[in-house]
């Protein structure tokens, strides 16, 4: 898909179709994810990647409840790696580099799922140790679940505020 | 450029043509990144976009004499707006959403600059304090600063770590 036609019509996806995702697909996603840009190239980050019933189960229990998530066919969890940042770049790493490292990937994840058809909802609301806990991860912090599953309701993307109230050009 | 292709060709750039940036590439990039998805739609986010000569050459000391940053036709800086999100979400918003949230529209700039064939280079390394004087902010925190422009050497993309060692799939 053309890059613009990718980002102007990705929004968010709440309801997936009873439908896997091709393993050739999930594979792409990882690797264009992989390809994420970070903070001295250290790639301080962590990505499951979650087909288990069970444990998806888990994780929209995690998420207070937001049941969607289990109804997607495959849910990544990314998490910051603090203390691999940190060992460069001290305290400026753990609290800012290594949470960046994360969102970018998963920001490459979320745009990667959309060019190649399928719906995705990035959830920040979740309980930290209790998806820490389902991933069998101790030192790293989760910062995105981002379900993924083909549309089951096409949508809309939602709107924004102008765009004079959030760019400022000084020329 | 087909979304697969901007992901796979981008790469950071540190060295700038003297020439402009067309206006209409200006705000192509400010309209999709203002397409960013955040947390609530809240669009805890502000951006500074900085044709200024003097205002660069000021960025580029207060990122520790990075001067590739004021070679750069035009300076993207971008804003959490802490406040904003924690009016909502309290501690996580202010902690986490409103970083996330300028970090996932730094990420849209980024590839969509180099969707239109420009070279950027996301600059993480700078003084909080002088990068919020230079654009008179006050209560937002600087969280990226993006240099755009022609690329002046073409570059190569860095390697990743394995795959594996960052991906972890849970069947």
């Amino acid at each position: 898909m053309e890059f613009q036609e990718v980002i102007q019509r990705r929004h968010s996806i709440r309801s997936f179709l009873e439908k896997e995702i091709e393993s050739e697909k999930i594979e792409t996603i990882i690797s264009l994810t992989n390809l994420a840009p970070s903070a001295g190239n250290l790639q301080a980050y962590e990505v499951f990647v979650i087909k288990n019933e069970e444990l998806k189960r888990k994780l929209a229990s995690a998420a207070y409840s937001q049941s969607f998530i289990q109804e997607a066919p495959v849910v990544f969890v990314f998490f910051a790696d603090p203390e691999r940042s940190a060992s460069r770049y001290g305290s400026r790493g753990r609290q800012l580099y290594s949470l960046q490292d994360a969102t970018i990937a998963c920001t490459f994840a979320m745009l990667s799922a959309a060019a190649l058809g399928l719906g995705s909802c990035w959830v920040g609301a979740f309980n930290d140790e209790e998806v820490k806990r389902i991933c069998g991860v101790k030192k790293k912090v989760p910062i995105a679940i981002l379900p993924v599953g083909y549309p089951k309701e096409s949508g809309y993307p939602t709107s924004r505020r102008p765009i004079a109230e959030k760019f400022h050009v000084l020329e």
